[in-house]
This record gives C-alpha cells, sequence and structure tokens, in this order.
C-alpha cells in the first residue's frame, strides 16, 4: 500500500530503511492486594536502583556524544529517582494498603503528572513530561518490560512513534537509525533539537496517519520536505535513492568547503559566521566552518530557571565560547528577552503585543541592575578572543548613546578594579527596527558595525507577526521593501567605513544571497547548516556583475518577480 | 487649602468656578416585612413608571442636543425597565415574601449586576453599568430622594462626582456647569465622550483627592492639560483668569476662520477635513469648518451589537454623511477590524499581536462575503456625494490589487443589475505599514490617491505599541525616520500626479503642520477640534520656505532637535 504523508521537517536530510514501530503502550495497572508488602516495596527500590543504572549510562554516553548541556537533563531525571515526595509516598503507599507497586507508582506518579499538567507555567509542565519519562522506565523495571529495544536494533532502520522521550533519542543506535518519524511535536519539541544535534533525519507532528505503518514496511523520508512515502513503488523508490545519493554526495562535496576562505567569483572576500543560541552550538560552528560567530544570543543564560544568572556564570560562558573560536569575531547581542520571551522569574507586566512591547535594550535601559551585569561578564570575558558586543532592538540615537555610556562606566569601573580587558571591543547595534535602518546614516556614525536581523526587521516593515500564520504571505525577505532598507543600511555604513552583518534567517537563503552580495554586505550570520552551502554559492558568484543585478531588482514590484529574477541569473552563473 | 491635582484630560477648555459635589451615596436597604404586599407592588410600579418618565424626557432632550446616537442609551435604559426578568422578578418577590419595594429592587438588581460583572464580555459587563444606572433611579423615586439637582442647579460650577453616569450628563444644565472632574474613569469613559460631543471642559481619573473638595470651594479647571486647583491663592486665581479670557479671545478668533478657505501667506491652497467616527460628527466637522471628510472610521457600525451590520444599514450611513457634506470629499476607509478592535460577534481567533495580526484589509481579504457587503453599500451610496473609497493596511502590491479587483467586480454587478453609480468614485490606500511607504512608488501608479495613517505607521516604524505606556517614549511623529517615509510618500505620489493626505494624530499637530506643508502635503484630516487652529497657522506660514526648512530638518538627529528648530522657525514667521 503506497502511501504519501505529511510532516514537519525538524531535522533535514533523506532516509531509506525498514520501518521500526515503536508501540507506545498505553498500560493501566490493576489493584492487587500483596501478602508481603515488605518485600513489595524491595522490588520496588530494586527497580528504582536499575532504572538510575540506566540513567547514569545514558547521562554519560550522551554526554560524551553531545556535550555537557544535553546531557543536563538526565541530572534532572536522576534527581527525581531521588525524590521523597514521589519515591517515599509510593513506598509508604505499598506498605501501609499492601497494593502491588505498579499500581502505587502508577497512582501516585498519575496524580503528579495531572498536578502538574494544569499548571500555568510552561517549565512546570515540562516537569510533567520528565516525570513520565522516568517513572515510565521505572513501570518498564517492575514489569520486566524490555526499553533498552532502541539501543539494541542493529539493522538500517527508519523510528516510527507517537512521540521519543529524551531518554529514548539518547539511547538510539546511531549506527542503524537512518532517521525518526513522530506523530505528535514540533520543530522545538526535545526530539527535534536532539535530532538536529545529532544530525539524523527527522520529521515531527506526522499525525495518526503513521500508526497504520506496518513493522518492516519500506519508508523514505524526505526530512528537507517533511515527506513520508510509505511503501513505495519499484521506480518510485529507485528515484528516492538517486535522490539520496545526489544527497551524499552533495554532502561529501560540501564538506572540502569547511576550511576554504570565502570569496566570490571576482575575488570579493566576505566572511561567514554562525548563529549560535548556546555553548554546544560553537562545536557544529566550527565543524560547518563557521569563520566566526555572528550572532551569540544569550537568552539561554537567562532562561529554563528560577533566577538570573550571576555575572560568574555569564562571564564563564562567554570566556568559553571566545576561547573555543580562537580569535574569529565573536558577536555577543545582549540580553533580547520580552517579544515572545518571557522569564517567568522576572515578573514582567503582560503586554497586549509583546513584539511591539518593552523587549531586549528597552527593558534593559530599564533595568540598568541586569543590563550592568551582562556588560560586565562581557568585558571582563573580552581579553579571552574577539569579542564584539551588540545591542538589539534600537530604535532612536538616545537608547543607542545611553547603553554606550552605560557600557564605558563599567569598562571604567572595571579598569579602576584593575581587571584586564581587550584592548579594542567593536561596539555594534542590530538593525531590525524600521526606525533604524531609515536612519542608519545618523546611527553609522556611533557605532562600530550593524547586524541587520532580517526576522523582526521583516515582520515590523510588514506589521506582520512571524509566528502568526493567518498573516504568514506577508513574511517576504526579497520584496522590494526589505531589499531598499537593506541597502539603506549598507550605504550608510559604507559611508562612514563601518562594516555590515546580517543574522536573521535571509542570510542563508539562497536566493537572497546573490542580492546581499550585489548589494555590498560583509557579514552572513546563519545556522551552522548553510554555511558550506553558501560558500558554495558565493564563489560561483560575481560580486559586481550582482551589484549591478541589484539595483535592477530594486525597481521590481513584487517578491515573487525578484526572486524568479534572481533565479535566471544565478542559472547563467553556473 | 490651597491644592493641585492632576487628573486625565478628557474634553479640552478652562473652567473657574465653585464646586458642586455630587456625593454617590452608598445604600443598602434593611430588609422589612411589608403588612400589604400588593400595596408595595404598586408603590414599586409607580417609582418604575416616574424613572420611564424621566428617561423619556432625557432620551428626548439628548436627541436634540446632541442627536439620535447618542440618545440612544437611553432607549436601551427604558428597555431595561420593560425587562419581566427584572421588573416581574422584584414585583414577584415582593408579593411573595411580603418584603419592602426597596429591599427586593435592591437584591434582584444586585445579582443581575454580581453576574453580568463576571462575564467574559466586555458588552454584557457595560449592560451592569446600564443597569445599575437605571435601578438607582428607580430607587430615588421609590425613596424620594431627588436625583434631579444635576439639572436644577442655576449657578455657575464645576460638578465634582465620582463618576457620571450617561444620565446624570445628559441632565447637566449647560447654562450652568462649566465643566466637571471625576474621580475614576478614563478618555474613552462614557462622561468623556459626552463631554466631547457637549463641548464642556472635562477631567476624568483625577483620583480620590478631589474627595477632598468641599461644596463651594472654588475650583479652577485646566482641562487642556488635565490640572485642578482648589481653593487657588488671589493672584493664581487672576492668572487663571486672565487665562481663561485669553482662551475664549481665542475662541472667538478662531470661529472667524470657519468659511475661510485654507492657504499659506504664498497662496498654495490645501485642504483642511475632519476624521469622523460616528455619523454625529458630520455636524461637528461642518461647524468647524472642515472642507471634506478625511476619513470615515466604519467601524462603529460593527461595534456595539450582535451581527453584522446589514447593507441597507451601511448604505443609509454612508448616504446620511455624503449628503451631509454637499459635494465636499468624503474619503470612507473600509472596515478596518482587527488590531485592538474586537468584535465578539465574528469569534475572531486570538493573537498574540493583534496589532501584527489579520487586522483591517487583511480580513477583508479573507471574508470576501464581509467585505463585498460593504462595497456594496459604498457604491450604492456613491451618487449622493463625493466619495473616495479608502483601504487600510496594504502591505505589498498584491493585497491592493485583489481589493481593486473585488471592488470592480461589485460595480460591474450593481451596474448589471441596473443599479445607478458615481461617475468617478476615487480609490485610494492608506499608508500606514512601513513596506507601504517604502514602496509608494509602486503603489502610486495603482490608486487615486494616498492618506498617511501617522499612528500605526509610526508603531510599527518604531515598533511600539501606541498604546503601550512602558514604551511611549518611542511614539515621535517628528522623528527623522518618520519624516523621511513621510517625503518618499508625497515624492513617489507628485511623480505619478497623485495626491497624499494624512489622517493620523500628526497631521493636526501645530508642530508637525509646518514640515507637512514643506513636503507638500494636500489634505490634513483631523479632529474637528484642531481644523480651525490649523487654517489660522497655514495662513501664517509660507509653503515655499517651510519646503526648504523641512529638507534641513531631515538631516537632523532626533525629534527634540527638530521640534526645537520648527519652534523657533515658527516665531519667525509670527
Amino acid at each position: 500500500m503506497n502511501q504519501l504523508l505529511k510532516g514537519i521537517a525538524a531535522s533535514p536530510g533523506l532516509a531509506i530503511a525498514k520501518a521500526f514501530v515503536l508501540k507506545s503502550e498505553e498500560y493501566t495497572p490493576v489493584q492487587t492486594t500483596v501478602g508481603n508488602p515488605e518485600l513489595e516495596a524491595e522490588r520496588f527500590m530494586n527497580a528504582v536502583n536499575q532504572a538510575r543504572a540506566e540513567l547514569e549510562q545514558i547521562r554519560a554516553s550522551t554526554e560524551e556524544k553531545l556535550g555537557a548541556h544535553e546531557a543536563q537533563i538526565f541530572e534532572g531525571h536522576l534527581l527525581i529517582l531521588e525524590d521523597p515526595d514521589l519515591i517515599d509516598v509510593i513506598v509508604d503507599r505499598i506498605k501501609t494498603e499492601s497494593v502491588n507497586a505498579e499500581f502505587a507508582l502508577y497512582e501516585v506518579s498519575q496524580s503528579f503528572i495531572d498536578m502538574l499538567n494544569q499548571m500555568e507555567d510552561e517549565l512546570l509542565r515540562g516537569r510533567a513530561v520528565d516525570i513520565q519519562d522516568v517513572t515510565g522506565r521505572v513501570m518498564n523495571r517492575l514489569r520486566g518490560t524490555d526499553s533498552g529495544n532502541l539501543s539494541q536494533m542493529t539493522e538500517p532502520c527508519i523510528i516510527i512513534a507517537e512521540d521519543l522521550t529524551p531518554s529514548d533519542t539518547a539511547q538510539l543506535n546511531l549506527q542503524a537509525v537512518q532517521g525518526f518519524i513522530t506523530e505528535i511535536g514540533s520543530r522545538t519539541s526535545h526530539s527535534a533539537i536532539m535530532a538536529r544535534s545529532l544530525d539524523i533525519p527527522a520529521i515531527v507532528g506526522a499525525g495518526a496517519g503513521i500508526r497504520n505503518i506496518q513493522p518492516g514496511t519500506m519508508v523514505v523520508m524526505d526530512a528537507s520536505e517533511g515527506v513520508i512515502v510509505v511503501d513505495p513503488g519499484v521506480d518510485e523508490l529507485a528515484g528516492y535513492q538517486e535522490k539520496k545519493r545526489e544527497y551524499d554526495r552533495r554532502k561529501s562535496v560540501l564538506a572540502q568547503w569547511v576550511n576554504r576562505t570565502t570569496a566570490s567569483k571576482d575575488g570579493k572576500l566576505v566572511e561567514l559566521a554562525a548563529n549560535i543560541g548556546k555553548l554546544e552550538d560553537v562545536q557544529k560552528a566550527l565543524d560547518n566552518g563557521a569563520e566566526g560567530i555572528g550572532l551569540f544570543r544569550t537568552e539561554f543564560l537567562y532562561m529554563g530557571r528560577s533566577q538570573l544568572p550571576t555575572e560568574d556564570e555569564q562571564f564563564n560562558s562567554y570566556k568559553y565560547v571566545l576561547e573555543k573560536m580562537e580569535g574569529k569575531p565573536v558577536v555577543i547581542r545582549t540580553l533580547d528577552i520580552g517579544g515572545d520571551k518571557e522569564l517567568p522569574y522576572m515578573d514582567l507586566p503582560k503586554e497586549s503585543n509583546p513584539f511591539l512591547g518593552q523587549r531586549a535594550l528597552r527593558l534593559c535601559l530599564d533595568r540598568p541592575d541586569l543590563f550592568r551585569t551582562q556588560l560586565r561578564a562581557l568585558l571582563r570575558a573580552s581579553r579571552y578572543g574577539n569579542l564584539k558586543i551588540m545591542f538589539p532592538m534600537i530604535a532612536v540615537l538616545d537608547e543607542l548613546l545611553e547603553a554606550k555610556r552605560i557600557l564605558q562606566e563599567e569598562k571604567q569601573k572595571l579598569a579602576a578594579e584593575g581587571v584586564e580587558l581587550a584592548e579594542r571591543i567593536e561596539v555594534g547595534m542590530m538593525i531590525e527596527v524600521p526606525a533604524a535602518a531609515i536612519s542608519a546614516h545618523v546611527f553609522a556614525k556611533e557605532v562600530d558595525f550593524f547586524s541587520i536581523g532580517t526576522n523582526d526587521l521583516i515582520q515590523y516593515t510588514m506589521a506582520a507577526d512571524r509566528m502568526n500564520e493567518t498573516v504568514s504571505y506577508l513574511y517576504q525577505p526579497c520584496h522590494p521593501s526589505i531589499l531598499l532598507l537593506i541597502r539603506m543600511v549598507i550605504d550608510a555604513a559604507k559611508q562612514e567605513g563601518k562594516w555590515v552583518g546580517m543574522c536573521g534567517e535571509m542570510a542563508g537563503d539562497e536566493t537572497a544571497i546573490p542580492l546581499l552580495l550585489g548589494m555590498g554586505l560583509y557579514e552572513f550570520s546563519m545556522s551552522a547548516g548553510s554555511i558550506l552551502p553558501a560558500r558554495e554559492l558565493i564563489a560561483r558568484l560575481s560580486q559586481s556583475e550582482w551589484s549591478g543585478l541589484a539595483e535592477q531588482a530594486l525597481t521590481m514590484h513584487g517578491q515573487q518577480e525578484i526572486q524568479a529574477f534572481v533565479q535566471n541569473n544565478k542559472k547563467g552563473e553556473q
């Protein structure tokens, strides 16, 4: 039965293999009375200890494979197994009510999960998923059911599951698993994030349709498109096998570009940098040949915790990245909280339009304590590499001047304390508010560089929330109005001898790159996976030719026209 | 005791008079047993009938003074007195429980009010205020307390009250009442709206401080600034009296400008139009010398009701305004719902950033039924005056072309039905999305006119919600980035021989007007009260001089600098 299904492209790649169906068994234990409750409690604790040993092992192997940060989640899981509110209560229940361990475990853990699921706080609701994962593991040990099959598979396969827990994902045998497909989940699910870290294809949120996939059926997953073909016909299969060979070939071609410098056909040098959002991303950036970090989002330091990070915590993170990049430029953006990113412990007022509210630098200027701590940490870390500090969400000059004044004050304080700082630290700003783009000529006199944040710039210029599906048709990076703003920014910076980068999605878009190169963009910062294709593309483009072509594009009326124009002219260059 | 208080400037003007303190008495009736419940029920119905007679009278006089629309609220009040769920239940209660009428009235009405106050729906919560107002009136009649004192005052006075109900406001003796000050309320409270309609000074939300004002104390209220001076000193009082004479003198000077055409000192003709949001505003526009309607907001037709307005209802409203304006231009904007304006009965999805969501034309293109009905009503009304149709919130060309296509289809359908239409109907668009301003040269080929909606244009260009207090410092009409966008729009329109108007607050701002005149804006549409000062100002300005000065202003770095520059140069012109 040939069948086509669609899901969310969560981690790119193409895989062809037999389905390994992971049934998530619905198991509700029946209450029974046990003759020897002491013995039953002991049986329960044995299961807990076995689960703990498994988790220790998963934690260690995850740390080895993916790094300390990814392994942290299992430290959380181990703590759950120490929690007296959970474990002691279950033991008590077994002893006082003489019930079977499975029942006591189910009843107590479920009441926890139900309670947490009703919470407003997303962190607490995330906690429910963790408890489910851990207690499920204990239940498997109690029942003697095998949870280890995921790591024991040896044949190449594609995993089909309702969802994958963190421990499921960590246990995947990467020699055998070609990719996975889940029924539920989104691009930001834990399993999706893990898949991208592990660099294996994943499609999530594919819906109930995948329940019909029989174990052993041949499955094709094109995870770059989110397409799943179940039991393909002979010709279709051959077509996908050809496509996969092409994909693999392309991957090995791109690998040759890792250590080259980035230059256009006519010798114009530009810089390809990576956007990173956590410490583990640095390695991936280097693996993909990043010539710098064009955007280090510092929000991860503030999120998923219960209080503000200390100056030292921040210092250590910044130092880590700067050292790891060994003198390559690292642009660190000061806190961009607010908007769609909330910090429960900061108790920020609810806003009707958070994207148009007190976010990023606006909040920092209102909360100088917060801001100064981050600036001090940045300044102290500066001597460990090539630090550039970048302020987000600036609309008017006064905001920039105030931010620079505070930075200068902290610099002087640190100098007075005898702290060693880098000799030169570039200070720049994001261009993401239309007012800043239009007034770029004013700002250019006051900064060392601009970085155009296209995700927000497009959202504000089009007055269309980039997270709102009903207006997503207005998210048009190649719309003439966006290109005109970008050109204004680049021209204004050139006038003052400053460099311009871009750190929105657009910088890695293969249709936008020729235009951006033509307009004179210097630094392109993107997700690590886009760097090599961009480097290869740029080597095929003539900067001077695209300078003229970009001018032509700017006179056009809509994105579609411009995209077609770029495609046509790119072909000519090959 | 000389005292300075601050409140919200709700309706401008300066008043000096003795305080008339309206105590809002907290009265909770005690339950007593009555000997003759039949007689008690009769006493209750007498009070109801007296209240009805009063309301009839208020309704009639309000209609006479302020028009049918303002009087509508009292029709709602009269209906409450017919409501069997309220009145019959109270009568029943008196008869079956032999309780006093006051107690039954209080108990039954309070349970209604409490219930409505718990509702999510704002309309229903508004209903609670109405029931409170009406049942309070019946209670006064039952108790023989005087609610008529408001209309019976004869000495000049300033009313001091916790809040004014619609019926309080309607009963004000305008011969005596110089203004009013309330403890609670906002600029959009019913009392604030009424005050603006009645053209009497009002300050609302002045806080608990006004409770200390003793009856008969001299009070100065500068309602243009929201300042209240209680018991001013002799010199202070003299100062305010002088200011009031100046204010009155200015008012009579301005009155001379009502029937003049608008022209700059060097003879450049421009048009001063009014923004209106309901039918009653037309008269006020004409009274203030409006040369047209630059923005007729059609949302009022859709709000405060339980279903969509019919084509005929809309037709009648449009026809009314067009006829009343006797051939003067009337720019009617198609529905701008969404954003901060909700329609409960349309059940629109909740958006995280409604200002960046599916509002205005975006919604209309998604709901062509809604849109076509409005367009048909507009087209049918076109032959009754000088109609210009305007589309809001356009960001990209495709949206405009689609709106024009639908309009053309409806035009053809009506023509086929034999409906007579105006020979020429101009079609224009608002410029309020930055993308539209930047691409104005593209749009200019496709429209007859632009109208710059500065409230939204500023909000999006600055990425700052105009309703959000924490980012209100970014609402800068004279910021160079805003002025540059405006100039781009005007230049683009000129290139194609099209005219440009402005219908945001900025069009009536006396600092902005010289710059806008200088840049070549043709139509200035503002609230009616700003028209005469604008006309007088423009007559003192040389368009050609300000053309040069505006160019200079565009090179400056911030709003403050530009504002000071305008002030200096305006002085020179006097």
